[in-house]
């Protein structure tokens, strides 16, 4: 299933794509896409409803994020090589968790608000997972049992505030309208293998980022069973695992955005996002 | 108003102390305490409740967390220079934010779980703010007025998980039981100056923190104006705001957390916290 939330913001409603690209209203069976919704359980009985029963969204409008809201929003660091090495650090040995604020969530065609005081707002392609049930202490291989789905995240990061701030990454991650997610949440079913999906991010039509998951250090499996040594996943969570070389603070010379650039965010099966910058108030 | 939660894990029923220290029922005014239902909107209208019209709990059992969620779990770092020395850090020269899991939350009394592979697990008694209104570029003059309440947190720590896995603190920050929160939120308008407030945690009945909020670094209105410049604050967030010294990573030699310890956890005003720790299944 490709699920998604269409409406004006803060009054999304929930619905699906049909076979044929049409958006269907999903109301009647959901009130809306978040936590314990998204579980593999309310995911398996969302998969009963007859698609062809349900209302076609003639206009549905804007796209929301595909999720309301999330317990958490985790992001693995530096998680492709050659982006690790563009940034100048070494790789990892184990995989970087980092989180945005919760309130940087934001739909995947939302104008991206570049902060005040910024100088060095950044994109980021990831590919977003999502929990479906609790994890704690789980193994590689029960890992993707955990895992409701997939969507497009772009880890919006202001690298001065990340790095020259002190403290955390968190800083330069969490601004409002800094994680565009979706359009969809993509139900696991239709993504048999999370790391042989192309990767890539155009700026002002210009492709930048071009990669493939199947250059991840930590693969999905990996990444979810390691967490869940450190803390309990819940449904809803999403982690953004992480973006492949093309970044602007590894060009030369660097190159940052400004108000009226524009992002295309794809993710082979997920659906692309395409915002435009616009500057804080 | 002192705000609680009373009953079994995951059953809460929220309620208010009475000027006799008993529970009332506030179930017929409010659902639950999380996000916006501690709003200081909601707050405002709860404060209009006859107190002696609300049911007496008699036998209210177990008090869990003060809020039923959170949509941040945040904290700041080495925020009390003795504390900042005692790790060998340099006083920052900016509040340094990090995050636990919002998993983490648990309530006053829970047992606290070391995880699996622990070996320095540690106490952190810290004053949490509770965010009452949506804050985002506000001054340290308003930050007050955007703060719902207060409330004690034990910010548990794993220093090797934190310290020495490599990324951000995270890691030694988020296990389950990791966030005892309460007893109570206790409403801005009971504590006039955050900054004045004993804080305080005896391990197995020995005081090895005691020192005062007016020895904070950065104070609460600073950290929460600091804090809107990157994120937008969400009424129901909170943020620890940081440990006096005479933590166990401090002590020389070091000393950590092992099955059986009790902690109890004060702050003047806020009431305590009493944990007993055990050994993850």
């Amino acid at each position: 299933m490709k699920l998604l939330r269409y409406g004006p913001a803060g009054q999304e409603k929930p619905g699906m794509l049909d076979g044929e690209g049409r958006v269907r209203d999903l109301s009647a069976h959901v009130s809306d896409f978040a936590g314990e919704s998204v579980s593999i359980e309310a995911l398996d009985k969302l998969r009963s409803v007859d698609v062809s029963s349900l209302p076609v969204v003639e206009n549905p409008g804007r796209i929301g994020a595909c999720l309301a809201t999330v317990p958490n929003f985790f992001c693995i660091g530096l998680n492709y090589a050659k982006h690790a090495a563009e940034t100048g650090a070494e790789p990892p040995k184990e995989p970087i968790i980092f989180n945005k604020a919760t309130s940087a969530l934001s739909g995947p065609f939302d104008p991206v608000v570049i902060p005040r005081g910024s100088v060095k707002s950044d994109w980021e392609v990831e590919l977003g997972v999502v929990i479906g049930k609790t994890a704690s202490y789980i193994s590689e291989e029960e890992a993707l049992s955990h895992v409701a789905g997939y969507c497009v995240v772009n880890d919006m990061s202001e690298r001065a505030f990340q790095i020259e701030r002190g403290g955390t990454w968190m800083k330069g991650k969490s601004a409002p309208t800094f994680g565009p997610t979706g359009p969809w949440l993509v139900t696991a079913d239709e993504i048999p293998d999370p790391q042989k999906l192309a990767v890539s991010l155009k700026l002002n039509g210009e492709t930048v980022q071009d990669s493939n998951t199947d250059d991840m250090i930590f693969g999905v499996a990996e990444i979810v069973a390691y967490m869940s040594n450190f803390m309990q996943l819940q449904p809803g969570d999403i982690i953004a695992t992480g973006t492949p070389s093309g970044v602007g603070m590894g060009m030369k010379p660097q190159r940052f955005l400004k108000p009226g650039d524009v992002m295309e965010v794809f993710i082979e099966g997920l659906g692309t996002q395409k915002q435009e910058t616009v500057a804080a108030e």
